[in-house]
């Protein structure tokens, strides 16, 4: 089914998205990305627990709401020198326990974290809805990669994990994806924009820098989004399409 | 000049290298990749820094010596789960700190290894001699790529910060380097191993793996090798050239 004019709700925000009903997608596409984390596979939710379990750990000292906060702002302040992925998150964990206990933390507190950091780097991967069947009927139709943020040994070993790797032709960890890095990364994989298509849950990192460098994107919401990726805004433009799951992409693309 | 039956040592080890003088470089060769570290510029140097740092912080509890050695098979023991890089290594040195304490850890000790962190990731570019040079008479003439292990964001922003990107296709940030790793690499560059060249600091990790796989390869070594980079190994193979700096590659390749 495919949308148009809807309004629709993420982790507590409203975005409004239309999309021109039986709008064509352009068959000049010959290059596919999928973003990985919270489109091909589960991740958020890890993220959202591990940061329930950090302020557990911290309730002498703070309410939740403010260990939280406390961590979000780390986390921001981090992303310059440490970039996306579990390794900073654990970093930004141990800094904001050193911040919030003002020196005086119980080591056992630091373990803890630590225990965290690598129980998250060894959880299991949880595929999304329909995602095999998709990558199987687009694979050798187009040249499909992983486009993805995070840490570049842990996205790898997500994608052995989730029994993908052999429909990709290569995994991509990004740094950022800003309209600057999917420069890169069109430059990288030898096409013009008009040939690249961007899958992704994330309007902010996989919709408007692709579009506004002349790609493709389309949008399949999940239903947890970080609070870094979220946008207000409205979206309508040729090169748009707001889906359900990756089966609609499937449809549209070789129908 | 050309070594022949070279006997060379590198931090208290002895390699024995051979190469038949006058050896032609194989002339199919049209992508070039260059490890980063200690081939484009100073690395180690600042690991083997941190490392005394690091050691220096816990002198009431161990000797210098079994710091050391702690640090490296925490190091060791976590690379399957951090992969390479300066985020693995400060959490290994927090793991580290925290079982050389027993528990007993001074919250300040933790925090001095993560601005020792901070300050490895802020460190200023230092480029070996000759680089700029042999990059800017390669450039146009081969697909020059950086393959290099280490953390996304880090390389990148070494890259950036060496003004050396623009003789570059597209940096190549490796988890590993092993045959595997050198295999998706040519995939992913859709060369064939023949045409493909790596030159690089590590006979373990930028020699022997791109060898078996049918590349050419160009060891340069570098004064300060990590222990786990050291192998003790006689190459004698048609496509292994053993050179002293960047320039010597150019000779061989523009000639």
């Amino acid at each position: 089914m495919w949308r148009t004019n809807v309004l629709y709700r993420v982790d507590g925000l409203f975005y409004f998205c239309r999309n021109k009903i039986k709008h064509k997608m352009n068959n000049q596409i010959t290059v596919i990305a999928f973003d990985a984390d919270d489109t091909l596979w589960v991740n958020e939710p890890y993220f959202r627990e591990a940061e329930e379990q950090f302020a557990a750990l911290l309730t002498d000292y703070l309410p939740r709401d403010n260990s939280v906060s406390a961590l979000y702002k780390t986390e921001i302040a981090n992303l310059p020198l440490y970039g996306y992925g579990i390794k900073g998150f654990i970093l930004s964990m141990i800094e904001s326990v050193l911040r919030i206990t003002h020196g005086k933390t119980d080591p056992a507190i630091i373990q803890k974290v630590i225990d965290l950091g690598h129980e998250m780097l060894n959880k299991p991967v949880e595929l999304l809805e329909g995602v095999e069947d998709a990558l199987k009927a687009l694979h050798g139709k187009f040249r499909l990669v992983v486009a993805t943020k995070g840490d570049l040994l842990d996205q790898q070993r997500k994608l052995t994990k989730s029994g993908l790797d052999h429909y990709f032709h290569h995994i991509e960890v990004m740094s950022d994806k800003q309209e600057k890095d999917y420069q890169k990364l069109i430059k990288h994989l030898d096409c013009k924009p008009e040939e690249f298509l961007m899958v992704g849950n994330s309007l902010k990192s996989d919709v408007l820098p692709v579009l506004a460098i002349g790609g493709n994107a389309v949008h399949i919401p999940f239903h947890t989004t970080w609070v870094h990726e979220h946008i207000d805004h409205t979206i309508a433009h040729p090169n748009f399409y707001q889906m359900e799951n990756l089966s609609e992409v499937l449809l549209k693309l070789i129908k």
